[in-house]
């Protein structure tokens, strides 16, 4: 093991079994950018304190740049040998800059970086994720933008209920997609990376230092300084990690829309539904079955619920019932916060590419579409507006039709006219055509304005 | 069974353990009053879209005051015959208004009627846990206030760490709530109760007719019109409960905190920590040790993570998979959610008048602020700023001088000069005593200016 | 607040609202009966050490006795005002034996109480889930018989996959039920009520006068006491729930067991499918949509689920870190154990009545079992045992043949004979006609033997 | 990507994000080994059914031989561009075999590979862990055998209850593991891994070439052949994962009562209980406060419990509600699973170092057990036992005189007899001086037999 940031007042060796139960640098190198960032800002701050002349500062400011350009680069490796990326940073630190490392860590506490870096991981995934839904979005008005005359079949129960436009079904995933990304966008707005909370009793740093390193270390980066960073109180930023639940529940909401999108999809794959045909790139065959095409991308996003699920459960349980301040158990906080955001961007940025190359099968859609029980309720609604029959008789009459048809085995439409009339005088043939046709259905609700797919640009 | 709002199509009774199985009354009654909301709106529309004249709609406005009075004044019992709250208010509706009540559900569904109550229920449930958050922090200022000045011992992993301010381990619970409040203020702040989606395929009545009735209902309660409640997709509207998830997501955050508040508090009234004295009246005895005085209240709202926790789970997991559009599945929806709404209201009610009567046993406290291992990181500081000793240097001469002290077993302060300076030359007992003593370790500390508790006013 | 167990060394009465929260009365009732049983072992134990006088035994056990009688004839009303169970039962042995009631509670403590209740509570439910999972599988039995010859659709990614007997389908569904019941049984093996664990210190009554009042209760019941129960740690004893959360693990597989069993079915009751009927009176029809038939219990049943994992959740979070010995927390342990032991109850006496009366579609299947790609595998594997191609090779072939049928639009019995033959001269029309049948597919399997439905005897 | 085991029928290429997605060599490489003999046994079913000729399966066996060296030595490199392990190990057949690596596959589906191989580690790793909680067990049988004349405190509601030996304290957590190890053989016992699902539909081999593979195969590796590995429901085998759900249930038990000794632990190590000194080997430092020596092994311990009740939900929801036959979904059920095992096991390697080195602070101990509360209990049963006072007056006149002592900060032992004695006559300091000792109260308790640590060989 790489040297430790403690020691001191320990006389004897860490056991090597604890040492690699306790290591994290497998995981939390993820942090590495946020953890530089850390110390560019304190470096700066303990020069604004004059613990660091004008010169140590530049020189660390520049080592810690040199470590910037790494990850950039793609050429920082995390050391495995390491406890936690904090050390493997101070580290690479030391070997560049020898003695003047070990004025680096002044004042300032893991508990401290481990919640800011984790904080500006989250800023920074969160934006990511809110894009790709906002892409996914646009992969769902491009499907719209083909399908935008088609009626389609309304489920509710897994049972025909009513026709409905193809592209509301289609802006019903945009709905959801638009409502996660918006509590995305609040989570993030309402997110901050924080400053000087010390171990947990805040630092002898005056706040005026930090501000100052704030502003100096934004401009430098060229960002807009438009959030203040500084710590408001110590015990609970070192404390709490609502924001990695916050992030991880956002997520379940997600991927619970991805698993329904998903189940559904594979219903419409199949032989039985046989309304999508889903672009082959995007699943597999089986080992035995030569004439399998398995819908697997969808399944394993349903599946990837677990994950996720699961990950929410994992941060919830480690944080009931900690004692305050800071307590170890919180190093488990970090993978499944990381496992839960990569999983659903992979998911995201493979769905944006998928949704568009579905294809309809438009021909077994019409075909379902004659099924007559989808008109069921524009009947009642017809004896309800056009022969002023009170809902519920017109409900009823309507109920006893169709077990009639479904008893004598007969479509609603071939009923001879005088046993119609049994059911109510109102009821003609030509009336009943007139009604059960997919437009007509879909044109005769009025209470949400028809609306058109429309791309939007999102930088990327 | 009481009369059900389907059944034409049926010739065979349905199964009674069944019936008993799919009963939803005997917990969706919370959501009667929301209920003939929907049902007084929609009246309204009706009566817009010229299907009710304006006596019927009057007469069914009125007979829909009279079930909110009922249910305002304590009266309204459900019926538990009924399948659902839906049945049960309609059939109310019919003894009162006759024939009359057979108009009542034209052109919408319960589909519909269940999102908008159980919107509503979350936005007026929402508010409520809000504000009694907000009393919740006022106690802690009132406890805040009694120990103004006050020093405590901070906890990084249960070991005592440094010298905090009381005040600043309370303002540490202030903050994680008023944190929660925000939250919760956010999610009230997006959430609406929507109307006109029908079962899943929007309804024919005219967009205009609901926003007239909308504007009619909100000024006749006297509330303002300042939310649109129009629904924008109607497959997403009946079908997703996101809202649901992501208040529960909240309500696990706030008890997160509650269970780690639970967990110190009990700590520290321990015979060992024995730093609180909490108020008999929310403690037990014990059946069988007569001396036993235990922190009940506190140990069940820890145990209650349980419940909020599992409520989550449970409605993650109806929701995973779930095709579009409803499913009977999400009637498992209604119990978690007033599960956890209503522990989570119980505990904040209870701890609002618990806080203010806790004491502090300050002898004790002032006995461990003694303890001279809680100034290490002050002593190294003082070698730092005062010594220009690199921080990595003085970290490891204060760790070699706890063990020397460890293994000699004597105080620091009690270490003979000569020794001291072996450690570093500028270690001196004077020096020492000056920052070994709680006041000045909490003043030294300057990266978050010193706070008062301030009482806010909250209205009622 | 009726009389409590404790308070001799209180001042202050218990604060309301906590009290309400407290309380467990309006649940832990479901324990009575066997909070009964342990006062009489107890009582006999007692005497068996002369602390109680037989006559003063004799009396305590015959109002025990009434008190039996009364939960026995459905005329226990659990007392609201109450603070749990075992100060109800107390409160009733006070109202029936005056003064002689202060002896009851000697020498044992309700932490010890608690936990043997329950414990009884989970043998005698496990052993019901048991029992009733043995009729489920017998319902399926009956199933079976009806449709003994019926060929039906096997899938894997809910894509046809091959033909299967339509019994074997069902025995799947056996396989799991029985592995589940073969769990309970097991557990139920190995738990047990113990006896003597105290408050948590053990008691000083002899561990032979625990014995022999273990026997002499048994000898009263009429029971075998082939189990003893007398407590190995007393710490243990009071401290773990393994034991519920062993229970609501079995239950959650047996719940996972059902949601898919309920997927399964509402798929194929759907249109689309369309390959089952539904018994009508497990269904229900729709507020607006006059036509539907929904698989209600079908959908509440899956939709279980949530609240089956979630109090697995629950009690997995209640227990996680509480120290020993025990805690108030654990009170939160019931609610989780009896809701999804009554959840998983209601659903397999429902289910045990359905599985019979689902009527298959035989026609629809019969359509289904048509088409070809059932019997891709069957053809590549005539060409390996017919043709000795090597497997790869003939998966290779068949999975050309398919893509050429699907491209042409033909069916694989229309390929001409020379066009087949270039896939492989070995394929002939006659040859595939052979194998493509269901008969020939399922007959030709012969890794498991088959097996014919058998109904079992269950005692009541 | 490396050849996969299908492809026939498809014209794209796989989409390679998608393909990333769906890998799961990374993981699922721990199944090589069950994957082999799967292999292996399958290709002496093959030889038996004379598919495969004597020369044939001789080859095949040697060239899987060979894998089987490289695992068992360390050489196995999983190839990160195969689908999964199963692909990777049909490619190294291949490039040893050539050709004949075609006919490996003949009448078998990775769906029953999958499945057979989890099996097959479950049973493996099942007995590892068992074994791994009776050295557990062991350990500490080492600490008790040190200790076995200490008492020690016993706490309820974590206050002080009762006076117990600290070797019933040990136990309590051996019992706990126990039956732990209990349940795990009880798994294993019933745990199979079975042969002849195919995909889903039974293979056309006949059972009595899997019945002689078997043995042959037994027999080879010289092991038992007491287990029968013949699929009785070639559906359910594909489909069920009851047996990963079971394992990862006992694994949150087991790490429920780990969770629970790590906060015992933490507390007890904490200067404010300071009964134990922990074994620094397993202790960290701060890298701002030098004087810490922080417990991390057992916050880690009690930490990782998020990990493994997350894996139990992950799995639970991918099951949820899934259709039979085989989904890909399920390719989510190995992480939980191996992340569950691991972690368990890493736990219990390092505890059972942990437990022999830890050291109790007897002095402080000591002083803890002169609290005279410890022995109310104790008082009240000396006032039943020997001055006959019922239970419930004993209870009441003690729970006044702690009451009393308190109020006037005095002990019990110094309160003046005349005083004592109004409480009860009986009441004398002479007998409450007896009574009021750490030996006298844990020798007056006789519901259990006193035990004495025995230290158990485990065969390794």
């Amino acid at each position: 093991m790489s040297k430790k940031l403690w020691g001191g007042r320990f006389k004897k060796k860490t056991d090597k079994a604890f040492e690699a139960f306790s290591r994290s640098v497998q995981f939390d190198y993820k942090l590495a950018e946020y953890d530089v960032f850390h110390s560019q800002i304190h470096v700066l701050a303990l020069k604004a304190a004059r613990i660091l002349t004008a010169t140590e500062a530049g020189r660390l400011m520049k080592v810690l740049d040199g470590i910037l350009l790494d990850i950039s680069r793609g050429r920082f490796k995390p050391d495995g040998d390491c406890e936690d990326i904090h050390s493997d940073i101070q580290n690479r630190v030391h070997k560049k800059a020898g003695k003047l490392s070990e004025k680096l860590h002044t004042l300032r506490s893991r508990n401290d970086q481990v919640a800011f870096d984790q904080q500006w991981y989250c800023l920074v995934q969160n934006a990511r994720v809110e894009k790709m839904l906002l892409k996914v979005i646009n992969s769902l008005n491009l499907l719209a933008e083909k399908y935008e005359y088609q009626e389609f079949i309304g489920y509710t129960h897994l049972q025909r209920a009513q026709v409905i436009r193809f592209t509301d079904y289609l802006f019903a995933w945009q709905r959801m997609f638009e409502k996660d990304a918006g509590r995305l966008g609040r989570y993030g707005h309402n997110l901050f990376a924080y400053l000087g909370a010390g171990a947990l009793a805040k630092t002898t740093l005056p706040r005026e230092c930090y501000k100052k390193a704030l502003k100096q270390f934004m401009k430098r980066k060229g960002w807009k300084p438009k959030k203040t960073f500084l710590v408001e109180n110590s015990v609970a930023q070192v404390s709490d990690r609502d924001f990695v639940i916050e992030f991880l529940s956002i997520l379940a909401i997600v991927q619970t829309h991805l698993s329904r999108l998903a189940e559904d999809f594979i219903l419409y794959a199949g032989k039985e539904f046989d309304f999508f045909d889903l672009p082959e790139e995007f699943c597999t065959g089986s080992s035995l079955m030569p004439h399998k095409k398995n819908p697997d991308f969808l399944e394993l996003m349903r599946g990837a619920t677990g994950k996720v699920y699961g990950n929410l459960t994992a941060i919830l349980t480690v944080m009931k019932g900690l004692p305050l301040a800071y307590n170890r158990d919180m190093q488990h906080d970090k993978e499944p916060l990381f496992s839960s955001v990569e999983t659903v961007k992979e998911e995201l940025q493979i769905l944006e590419r998928f949704l568009p190359k579905v294809k309809l099968k438009t021909k077994n859609i019409e075909k379902a579409l004659e099924d007559e029980s989808l008109y069921a309720t524009e009947i009642a609604e017809f004896l309800v507006m056009e022969k002023k029959v009170p809902f519920a008789q017109a409900h009823d009459i309507v109920g006893r039709l169709i077990r009639y048809a479904e008893v004598h085995r007969m479509k609603i439409r071939h009923i001879p006219v005088r046993i119609l009339r049994t059911f109510h005088p109102g009821l003609e043939p030509c009336a009943l055509e007139k009604i059960m046709r997919p437009e007509a259905a879909v044109s005769s609700k009025r209470s949400i304005p028809h609306r058109l797919p429309k791309l939007k640009k999102i930088k990327d």
